[in-house]
C-alpha cells in the first residue's frame, strides 16, 4: 500500500550506498525547492500557494497531530506558530487524539503532517476533526494521497518520493512548509510586521545553503559514530525547537540501529533521567545559539559533572559557553536561532546514519518497520 | 531548600525497609483522605474545599503545566478535563512552557502541580501565566509552599510529608484532586448531569478500596522484578490514560534502579520503537479494561509476534484478550475504565521499587537525584 510520487521521478540511489544517505544529502535541493513553492524570492516574503480555507483573523486556535516523525515536525511548528502568529496550539500523536473525544475550538484549524498521506491514524485525526466542524490543512508529501484529498487545502512538501524508511528530507520540507504557514499567519493576523516578515523569510532563504555547508561536517560525523557504534544506549537532550529535534534524533537512532536512544527536554533532566547518568552513557546535547542556550549549558555541566560523555552539537559560540570537556563535538555553521532546527536536523540524520552504517545494519529496511502506517 | 509538612506528622519509616516502601503502601489511606477533602460522602457528589476563582462557564480553556511526574499527573488529568468538562488543556513540560512567552486564552485557566510547591520552572511557568491575565490553581502538597501562596487558590493534596525521592503517593493524591476538580468544573459548566456526577464520584469512593487489593499483588509484583532487575532496558506501552502511566513508570524505574526504561504512547510503536523489540528487551503493556484495550491488545500482539517479552498489567479481562504467550502478567482486581490511573499506579510503583532493591541500589536516596528541584 506505500504509494509515492516515484513514477515522476528517477528513483535510484546515484552514486550512495543507501536510499538513506542520498535522501540525506538531497535536503538543500528538496528544501530550496519547497521554499520556492512558498517564498516569493523576489519580495522576500511568504507567498502561500493556496487560498487559506478560512479568516486568519477570526481563527481561533490550531490543533495539530501526527505520527513518529512528521509529529515531532509538528512539535518543531508550535513554537513558530506561537512566536509568529500568537495562536495557541494543542498537539497530540494522532493515536491518542483520534480515540480521545477532544473538544474543539469554532473557528479552528486541524493541521495533519504525514509523508505518505496514508497515515492511519493521522487520517482518522483528521476525520474526526471535520466533524468537528474544523477547517483541514494537510501537511503531505504525496499529493494524490488521501489526506491530501479530504482536507480542505494540501500542502505540499516537495520532497520527492522517500525511499528510506527513516524519514529525513520529508521531516525537513515539513518543517519548511510549517515554518511558511507560520510566517504567513503571523502577516495575515497583523502579529508579524513586513520588516519581521522579510527578517524571517531572509533567514529561511539561507537555511539550503547552510544545510549544504553541514553536510561538509559528514567526515566528523562519521568519525563520532564509531563510538556511539559501540554502545548500547543514548539520550538526547535540547530545549525549545532542539527539544522535538532531541526526540527526533533518539527516534532516528533507534529506527536503523537499533541502540536504545531516548530524546528528553534539557529541563526534565532533573526530574529523573539524570539518575542514568554514569560514565557509560553518552549524552547528545542540541545546543544552538539562541535565548535557551544558557539554560541549556547549565544542564549540560551538570551531565558532566556527574561524567557523563557529552557530544555537543551547536556552533563556535555554544562549544565555547559549554565550558566543560567534551567527548565530542560537531560544530555548525553560526546561524540566526528561528530556523536553526531544519538545519540542525541534518547532522543528526547523519550521525544515526553512520552509526547504523558502522554497525552493519540494514539502514534503509531497517527490521519490524514499513515506510507507511496504514493500518491502526 | 526541601520544605515539608514534615513537622505535622511523625515521620518514620514505621516497619518498612524504606519511606518509598512506606509510602506506596499509605496511598489507600491518603488518596482516601484527599478524596474526603473534595468529595462529600453523604451526597456522592463533588464539594470543592475553595471558591473557583472563576466563572466556570465562561472558561475558555485550561493551560496546565508541572515537572517529572507531577507533569504526568497533569497528562493524565487532560483527558479527564476534555472528557468530563469538555475544556481544551494545553499541556507542556514546565522548564519548556516558560521560555516561550505562549499566547494565552482570555478567561484562561493555568493549573500548575507540584508536590513540593517549590520546582522553580512550575514557579516561573505560573508567575508568567499571571502576567497574562490567568486565574491560577496549584495543586500542591505543602500548603506553606510558595506556589500555594502565589496560586489564587491552592489546591491540596493530602499526601502528607514524601521522603522518598522518587513520588508515589503525591502522584496519586495529585491524580485524585485533579480527577475531583474535573468533574467539578464538568458539574459547573452544565457538561455532566447529576446522575453522571454521581456514577463518577462512585467510581472514585471505590478507588482506595482497589489500592488497597492491588497492594496484595506485591509478593507476584516482587518475584516478577528479579526478572526485570537483570535487565538494562525496559520500553512501556500504554494508550489513553494509561499512556502517560507507562511516561511514569519509565521514570519511576529509571530514578532508582537506573535501568533505561522509556514510556510510549502504544500507537507510536510502529512508528520507530517497534525496531527495538527482539528477544531480550521486556516490554511491559498497561491495559486495564478500557475502550481501547482492543487497540493495545493488537500492539502487544505485534510485540509478541517479534519475539518480545511482555509483562502485561491488566485484568483479567485485558489478559484473556491479549490471546499471547505472556513473560509476566499482573492480574488487577476489574473496575470501571474512568479511574483505573489511580489504581495501576500502585503495581507499576511496587515493581519500580522491587527492582531496585533486588538490585541493591538506595531507593530512597538515588543517585544524582533530589527530592524537589528548585533551581533552573
Amino acid at each position: 500500500k506505500l504509494k509515492t510520487q516515484a513514477s515522476a521521478f528517477v528513483v535510484d540511489k546515484g552514486n550512495y550506498k543507501h536510499f538513506m544517505a542520498k535522501e540525506i544529502h538531497e535536503q538543500p535541493e528538496v528544501v530550496a525547492r519547497t521554499l520556492a513553492h512558498y517564498i516569493d524570492f523576489a519580495n522576500n516574503c511568504v507567498r502561500l500557494p493556496f487560498e487559506l480555507p478560512f479568516d486568519p483573523k477570526a481563527l481561533t486556535g490550531i490543533t495539530l497531530t501526527a505520527c513518529g516523525t512528521a509529529y515531532y515536525a509538528g512539535l518543531v511548528g508550535k513554537y513558530w506558530f506561537e512566536r509568529f502568529a500568537r495562536l495557541r496550539v494543542e498537539i497530540d500523536v494522532a493515536s491518542e487524539f483520534r480515540y480521545r473525544e477532544a473538544p474543539m475550538p469554532e473557528n479552528g484549524l486541524m493541521l495533519v503532517v504525514s509523508q505518505s498521506g496514508e497515515t492511519a491514524d493521522t487520517l482518522a485525526s483528521l476525520r474526526y476533526a471535520k466533524t468537528q466542524g474544523q477547517k483541514i490543512i494537510g501537511v503531505v508529501n504525496v499529493s494524490t494521497s488521501t489526506i491530501a484529498r479530504e482536507s480542505d487545502v494540501a500542502a505540499p512538501t516537495l520532497a520527492g518520493p522517500e525511499i528510506g524508511v527513516a524519514s529525513t528530507k520529508a521531516f525537513t520540507c515539513q518543517l519548511t512548509v510549517l515554518a511558511s504557514l507560520a510566517i504567513a499567519l503571523g502577516r495575515a493576523r497583523g502579529v508579524l510586521s513586513a520588516d519581521e516578515e522579510k527578517r524571517l523569510v531572509n533567514e529561511l532563504m539561507v537555511v539550503p545553503g547552510l544545510l549544504a555547508e553541514s553536510m561538509k561536517l559528514e567526515p566528523k560525523i562519521e568519525q563520532l559514530s564509531h563510538r556511539l557504534g559501540k554502545t548500547t544506549d543514548v539520550l538526547y537532550l535540547g530545549r525549545g525547537p532542539s527539544y522535538p529535534l532531541a526526540l527526533e534524533g533518539a527516534l532516528k537512532l533507534k529506527e536503523i540501529s537499533y541502540i536504545h536512544a531516548e530524546g528528553y527536554a534539557a529541563g526534565e533532566l532533573k526530574h529523573g533521567p539524570i539518575a542514568l547518568i554514569d560514565e557509560q552513557l553518552p549524552v547528545i546535547v542540541i545546543a544552538p545559539s539562541d535565548p535557551v542556550l544558557e539554560k541549556t549549558v547549565s544542564n549540560l555541566q551538570e551531565v558532566s559533572a556527574r561524567g557523563g560523555k557529552i557530544i555537543l552539537l551547536g556552533d563556535a559560540h555554544s562549544i565555547a559557553a559549554a565550558a566543560t570537556p567534551l567527548a565530542g563535538e560537531i560544530v555548525m555553521p553560526a546561524m540566526a536561532p528561528d530556523f536553526s532546527a531544519i538545519v540542525y536536523a541534518a547532522p543528526i540524520q547523519m550521525l544515526a546514519y553512520h552509526t547504523a552504517v558502522f554497525m552493519g545494519k540494514d539502514v534503509d529496511q531497517p527490521r519490524n518497520l514499513a515506510k507507511s502506517v496504514t493500518v491502526e
